[in-house]
């Protein structure tokens, strides 16, 4: 089984102050990508950021809450997370392999915070890793704009050494059948 | 007792077609670090890439070798990994309980791969993490300078969610006794 990993698209991420690259569009292929994973029998997993740490995010509150422009269905899981890795110290790991999931496709928000370290993670655990490139965004940096932090930190994902499984990029229109696009 | 991680400071790394960032520099202040860590009765611990997925890094090969400009005594430690993560699948973790190391310093290179990789494994770890500023490096990628990739990833590590322990960045200047600055 596939498992879609949607990280941290909540409504305190998307507010005026630090507006996502894309986020229209990144929802939009979310939606397009989580009911073909659903209609193939795989999973569609939320990972939800909550407080403590970071108030914006405190269960509960307007912030917390996923955005409501992303469809979700009876049979999504939602694994909540307190830092930026999602395996660390939740369900994550357990949910994965109760499930029979051979393979992540990670999504979402942000690409160099909970993105990133999500495929660290899943590296240390010999997964077999999907990042769909179309299907994450971050936001504007003092350093950087967003879609330079966007190009480095895919450049970095396709030149890391794969531990047991394969790290590889691919657009949501290769993995979407073609009535969809 | 604290730990000041050297990671893959070797020959393979430093050819000509992959200059780094102010080398000479990096080398100079990792040998006054490594020398007040001993002096102080801390640990020093190479970490050194070995293949077989990287021919550059052979075991026994001349890119393996760590940089015979960097100071080594007896006591320090070396730790070979094959892989970003340098405690993925090695006797880290458990050579850092053994010593009682609560603190680790990272230093060493590349800014963007193993040493990022480093932070994200020891995060996972709940360590106390301190990253030294002015003691890692990296080259320039095809889509941003050195400094520029060095800059984006001190700020990510200074913008992370730190788990049980703390994630500080220091400059060597910060570390050393005044007399050897």
């Amino acid at each position: 089984m596939k498992a879609l990993l949607i990280i941290d698209m909540q409504v305190g991420s998307f507010g005026a102050e630090t507006p996502r690259y894309d986020a229209e569009g990144v929802v939009g292929r979310l939606n397009e990508l989580s009911e073909h994973f659903r209609r193939n029998g795989d999973k569609v997993i939320f990972i939800q950021h909550e407080g403590p740490d970071d108030k914006t995010f405190l269960k509960g509150s307007d912030g917390w809450n996923i955005l409501p422009s992303l469809v979700r269905r009876q049979g999504d899981i939602v694994v909540p997370k307190s830092k930026n890795d999602p395996f660390y110290r939740t369900g994550l790991e357990a949910t994965l392999k109760s499930l029979g999931v051979t393979q992540i496709y990670i999504t979402g928000c942000a690409t160099d915070f909970c993105v990133d370290a999500t495929v660290h993670a899943a590296l240390a655990r010999d997964m077999d890793i999907v990042v769909v490139r179309d299907c994450h965004t971050t936001a504007d940096r003092p350093h950087l704009p967003a879609p330079k932090v966007m190009e480095h930190h895919e450049w970095l994902w396709q030149n890391m050494y794969p531990t047991k499984g394969r790290i590889a990029l691919v657009s949501s229109k290769d993995i979407l059948p073609e009535e969809h696009l």
